[in-house]
């Protein structure tokens, strides 16, 4: 048994879309691989109200696209919205996706699935944003 | 590097309405205050079927509210709906929503967005609930 | 305070239809339960990107299915959709969900709600997958 430790950096994405979803694994992996941490928790985590953290299918690019159609016909703008920045359809996919995911860390790094990667969900862009990664072992 | 902790405490949460969204962040970065933990994570977690943690703008009461008109409109009373209590459609909200959410804690505080504020969702009440957080770090 | 530590362990679960939820608190339960951790954070994480971990009913069976009716209703084929493997809907749904829950650990145990339980849900099978557990305290 080993002490314990707690890392912490972040990182800037710049989104280009109003609804843009971008791979950040290797910003975040970076983060794992200097904290030097051999097992734990990674919190990946977005400060803002209209994005996300999410964890998808990381190889093909159209499977991002297909996320950004759902979320269109998951969240329209409805009529009886109150909210005066007209941007409540972005609020509801922050909550519905979730500001943070927390992925395994073992042998100093990441313990994916083959086939994951982490993403950062704008949903009301373009916006320049952080990105906050807690590395916890 | 000094040695971690984990510190825990509950606080009860009323609500009046069938669908109610209710900012806790107060009770939440008091329980963290309290642990006296300078950097870790913060997990705030209901113990409920029917009810969430989720993370989005506290400022403009009307985006809780324009939340509770998405969360009608995302999951409607389905004729197929077998559950004998008829509440099904809280009990997906709860699964879409999720039970929890973990914040970072940095120089002994919530690290929160600007506009970010944390909210307990219920979906069938009026209930009286607890929240549990547990502070690691 | 106690020196913290960090427990991990795998399963694997076995789905036999196209959509399906399935219990796991039991073996969750049981990983924490080896791991003798006294208070802390149980990460329940699936390597996969058309599954999902989530916490709800676990007593009526009827509201697993309630909820796959749900996730039909939630996530169709929509015809924009680009991705050749043609299960986009799947990962809509895996999106939503989210990989991962995190669980208090207290006394040694999962401090579950009395009527929560941990699902194991496929959005694309039938599938054989594996479930990564990691304990924190």
């Amino acid at each position: 048994m080993k002490r314990m430790t707690c890392f912490q950096d972040d990182f800037t994405v710049k989104t280009n879309k109003v609804k843009e979803i971008i791979l950040i694994t290797d910003q975040v992996a970076d983060v794992v691989k200097r904290s030097g941490i051999e097992s734990g928790i990674c919190l990946v985590y977005a400060k803002h109200t209209t994005s996300a953290i999410s964890i998808n299918e990381a190889v093909d690019p159209s499977v991002r696209l297909d996320l950004v159609t759902a979320f269109n016909h998951l969240s329209p703008q409805l009529e009886q919205y109150r909210h005066m920045e007209k941007n409540s359809p972005a609020h509801v996919l922050a909550s519905l996706v979730g500001p943070s995911e927390a992925i395994p860390v073992r042998d100093k790094a990441l313990f994916l699935g083959t086939w994951q990667g982490i993403y950062f969900c704008e949903f009301d862009g373009p916006r320049i944003r952080k990105v906050c990664v807690q590395v916890l072992g």
